[in-house]
């Protein structure tokens, strides 16, 4: 029998029944909703609503819960339709009716939120150390290419030369933001609803301050209407890891176009590869295709959240039951995602010699243009004349550094001999020596700075 | 040992497996995958690639896997990445090598392909009948009530006396529509991809016209590269869905407002109503709250693919294994969603005196208006002239028949005694008599010209 | 003043006035709103309510205000909020009180339904013009390159070689569908909704078949209270470009793969390239990134439609002007984007040879498989056995053609002098010559029917 | 001319000109630009790139340019593709050949980062003001209602009692936690990308650590690579706008429900609400409505924006140009909605008789639960029994104080004379008195804190 039958005479239907239910889903939230128990059966001993008694013995009910639980020895009953529902049942059966004082002054609609911010919190931290781990094997590929210089494209077309550790490294940044925005999600959650009851909070006179510290949340939540239907924090997680996808699935789509054989730059190791069952030389980077395709899901999750958000009236309304699974979604594919791609990450093989067969000295056009400049020619001209250059050299069909000299001072009276040391590719990279550059002494900055980030 | 392993020194990576494997979700392909695999066989045995009896080996031991299927006995083995895998493997432990010829100019790409639009087309036409059910529920309630008078709203403001019956029967148009993109979806995904091989289409002389009729879809696809990444159909689905999603979403609001406490239009039955863990007397609409809350994870899920689409280079990518989870979870919300709705519908409780009570002359300005126009007075000005006296009526706290017709006389000479005809709800909504109208008789009509569509 | 405030005693805040108007992006609609009122008032005439006198000089007058909307002589006055209320002050400018008698029995609702619907037809033809263009475009570029063999990518990984014409006409199977999706949008669009007045229909007694006709739709709408919130054909018409749009992002993503520097295949007119402001020699094909990045706000575009429709209580509520804005952005999208994806793959360059350079025996592995199996072994261990090939060609860092005939002995003794005919991309492409396949007998035949269809 | 057309020997096609320009939105970014470009000859000079008289006469030219456009005066030439172009084009026609220097090591990549970090800064100031009046009129309305009780809503069924004061400030706090997340968008745009080139960061020794404090930010960003094509802050910001939409559509749902005829808790102030076009009484709360349906947009714009991002290559891509676009109609629409529903709310007249009259015994039965519960009875128990209670009013068709204490006693002896004292909503409210409690005193320690927040 569900715990709020007294006042109906026929039976929900069993369709609707399967529909409301969420125990299927819920389930794991058991450890949180045990300990939000635990701390409000204290809190109501201190407020004189249970006697010392009464709370000691339905804490320790509880901890028989939470062991059943953990051994995977209870049991779920035939009315059991949310966790919630399905813990208190099992306390009354262990702790007789003392266990049906628990529920005093509290509602469905404030536990089921703090227990779903506790779970989040502890969520977002696995993601924490998730993203953290790739971003270790980020930093540690990097350090390994410093001096391997690629071509750097823009609008996929080359267009100066960097070193792999300056591309890798790129990808670093994207995550610390990401956990910037994991850590604003986590401050969002740490507002404890216990104690708003319903919607218009609790009569009697619990500690709200004392649980919420006592759960390890930062205060309790201010405005018990607003506690018990705010899913912000629900919609903070899911754009965290939506946005963090994107930047995941632009990791991917480089890695994709510089494994692929046209590029070579990359090959994947053969424990992150399949293969196909038509086309035996086939050696796929389905990491990399999943991490890109699912990037859609999650941010589906996140549009379908916000759309269920909209329009929505004040109060609990039971649209609110379809936060969780799209939440559980979202991190339950990131934690399958990310371990993948760390390894994936960290097995790169990194072509070097294929990354330099594809530097053309069209990379250092602008550095023939800062040339041009550093001899006082605006750079606007400057600009412009390394464009007729690069024509000429494309008409001719040769390389900029086979137009002889005559025929560049044709277009710039600038040009002289020194003109030879700008196609050098390793001197171009060092030469971006500013902060946040491509050289290798500059790089290894950006490197030491972010392991003092992941260290802190 | 994964179908595709012959050129891989390493065995891939346990989490990327895990990742990767779609076994867990497509094992309801089963039967579609069996009856391609069928069809496959007889072709191949046609384009003299088989010989009669290496076919019919093929086609008894694909019906024993069927078998083993149906009656729950199938075993899933280490390596059984995916249906595919699972049910060739099976086939060649049952009828030896002879299984292993099966695969032969097929890929998965077009295998898995024609499997899931095969599937679809069945869903597609659970979903049309359960439609039809819901269809069939409204047009049962509207018949009951086409004479009960009810405020028809706009901007959620009382604006012009409608019949409940008219009001239930806008939802049956709008299933209409989405009974017909269901039809056009269902035609988008009638073309049999079978044949197509890889990408590049099979160099075996198997008739690809007689393999779609015999699998029932309407023609072979055009393209081969077209053909194995052709997911049109699946974003069809989920878009036919997410519409019906919000037409039920506004039959859910306009449900949760005519049953609240205020407007008491409605009273749900108790088997689809819930209750409170706090509050005895509560009786909430779960169903409808429900329905309107999964509209946005249709929503959603319709987002995420088309996201997941966006940017994919030609021929199949992994990306697209994020087709089947979107799908079956939207229509497997659908299928539970639609028969508690229809059964809500169906139980619907009207209560015509409540909304007879919530008539007010202010839904009659329009006949007012109309009334003036009757004596020749242009509409504008009619208009006009109501809107005083609605703001007279308003300052004098008074309805607008207990106006004296000399107050009324001073704001237009056209008022005369006649004036009182127009003060009768019933009149109101039988003059709307037009085709489409809120009239008893244009109802009728309506109705009796919805119960020839389904009857079709 | 505006057209409803004769109940009203003070005036409207102008900030709300500006949030509200709509006549900054719905005066597009004037011709449309204009043909409405003209079969209107013939409506109305054949009705009894106008004198053909009447019905006369308000035609007359409203083809006056067409003339000024056509020469851009139609001055906008103070309180026109939007296109319906300018052309009705207008047209009483013009005819005097009798224009004040056309609004008899309609309202903004019905009126607003029927204009954009009308419009929203037209707009739907252009766009089926211009998705002809790009069709006849492919064609062309198709039938040019018939013979030209490059190498076929799954998962950006070659896999078999294919023709470039083979490449071009998978996408003109993904147009023809968003045709068949705008068609039937076209058909969701083509009920009439004049006569539905605000919610309930109209007492006049019109003939709203004659109606429909009169306005090129196909019928007329079949419930008044629909009709006037009903916005269907929108989300079709969103829908339709949302998923076009991923089409021609994925043509996007292969031309700007394919014409990168590492691969070659293509290159981009100078006139559908732009230049970089700091690189010289850089070549962007903004046309394509443009169109693969629309494509995010198209499909945005959809979901926030969707979005604003979920939850909406029945009958027009303001919420759904949101529907205009939505519409013409993706219209205009696609009417800025079509003619430059159109032109720039009217002038595309193929560089046969690059994609003949690209071609490596990997992609004939699936060939090498096929031999096998004509000596009658099973498919799926000659897969095995080619794997196993390619992996001996890799280890020797060879070619599959450069192993020698007793290394292959050893893999399978069915190997043969005979395989040298294996090593030939032309016959693995003319191979495939099944229906739909890449074979360019089978092209052609794809191309005739492509050409049927675009000349229907 | 374009500033990058050296190379081209065809001019750009028109319809692509048209496609790719952005100087029709990106205008609005010049204050910006040119701010920039100031900064940046002064970095510029101290490198010793320009000598201090040509970083002076830059400057100089500059200040003139930003008169122009403060005058209206700037006049667009035909090659000014964007507002970067524009200006430098005009700087170069004031002082000549030195203005063409001003771009040295600049790449438009780095620049339009910049310019648009720098305009979303105050973009989000003036967002963060326009949220702060909003908060203001929601404090000054709940205090004018602290004591207004009115039924509180769970699932749009009464549940309890609360007061006006109390259901106002729920929103209070929501837009609290949106000007959080405006703050910590504000945060992740501060990085300073100015020095980074086309995307290998400079070769000149400009101090980035100084341009970035000069132009207001609070650091240098730290990958050049990065930089040029992280547009975390527009999705960012598109976030904390479509949550905060859904939000205020939260409060439009509210609003729109209570100001209904049946429930009539609210009446929107004349100026803030509209009439109709056919029933002259209506009332529409349009501004509401605009903002609920104008939330589907918002949605729209993130998600949109989001998909763009998805799976783009990294480096700058053509595919960014989107952000701009998204970004101004999001702030444009809240710039338009937010002073509406500010004076909308500022000017909203509670109905406090006809929340009284709509107060009903049921919303007392947790306070009756509660009666129970101080006599000793487990809250699970006396939740079951007052659910009895509530079933025998309703079956007697009788309110809960009209049950004789003898049939109350029949249910459960604990009942007791003392009951009377629970059937006063005052005291009802009053006894939920903790923190974040509807109790009159709670509210105005609420308020009291909502006050600092505001005044920080």
């Amino acid at each position: 029998m569900s715990l709020w039958g007294g006042r109906f005479c026929e039976p929900s239907d069993e369709d609707l029944r399967r529909l409301n239910d969420s125990i299927d889903f819920d389930h794991i939230l058991y450890a949180e909703d045990i300990e939000g128990s635990m701390v409000y059966a204290r809190a109501l001993a201190q407020a004189g609503v249970l006697s010392a008694e009464e709370a000691e013995a339905i804490i320790e009910g509880l901890g028989q819960v939470t062991r059943e639980f953990a051994c995977d020895r209870f049991e779920l009953a035939a009315g059991d339709e949310d966790i919630h529902t399905a813990v208190e049942r099992r306390l009354i059966e262990i702790v007789g009716d003392v266990g049906g004082k628990l529920h005093t002054g509290r509602s469905r609609n404030d536990q089921v939120a703090t227990d779903f911010r506790l779970w989040t919190m502890r969520a977002a931290d696995r993601l924490h150390g998730e993203l953290r781990q790739l971003q270790a094997a980020i930093i540690s590929a990097a350090e390994s290419h410093n001096e391997t210089v690629m071509p750097g494209y823009t609008h996929m077309q080359p267009a100066q030369a960097i070193t792999a550790a300056h591309w890798l490294m790129s990808f670093f940044w994207m995550l610390e933001r990401d956990q910037e925005r994991l850590r604003t999600a986590k401050e969002s959650m740490a507002a404890c609803p216990l104690g708003s009851g319903a919607l218009a909070g609790t009569p009697f006179a619990i500690n709200r301050e004392q649980i919420a510290a006592d759960l390890g949340f930062d205060k309790p939540s201010e405005n018990s209407l607003d506690a018990v239907s705010d899913r912000d924090f629900v919609a903070d997680m899911l754009y965290a890891i939506a946005i963090c996808a994107t930047h995941l699935s632009r990791l991917a789509a480089d890695v994709l176009i510089y494994s692929s054989a046209a590029f070579g730059f990359i090959a994947l190791d053969d424990r992150y590869s399949t293969g196909s069952s038509l086309m035996p030389q086939k050696r796929n980077a389905d990491p990399m295709e999943l991490m890109r395709g699912k990037t859609g899901r999650l941010i589906g999750n996140l549009t379908g959240f916000l759309t269920t958000l909209k329009g929505l009236p004040s109060g609990y309304n039971k649209d609110l039951q379809e936060d969780k699974e799209a939440l559980f979604d979202s991190l339950e594919t990131m934690h399958q995602l990310l371990p993948v791609v760390t390894a994936t990450v960290g097995s790169l093989q990194i072509k070097a010699e294929a990354m330099a067969a594809a530097l053309t000295e069209d990379l250092l056009a602008t550095d023939l243009a800062d040339y041009l400049v550093g001899k006082g020619v605006p750079f606007r001209q400057s600009h412009h004349i390394v464009g007729q250059v690069v024509r000429l050299a494309a008409e001719r069909g040769v390389s900029l550094s086979q137009l002889p000299l005559s025929a560049l001072r044709e277009l710039s009276e600038h040009f002289g001999e020194d003109i030879e040391q700008v196609f050098d590719y390793a001197r171009s990279v060092a030469r971006r020596n500013s902060y946040g550059g491509t050289a290798p002494e500059a790089v290894r900055a950006q490197i030491a700075q972010a392991k003092a980030r992941i260290n802190q």
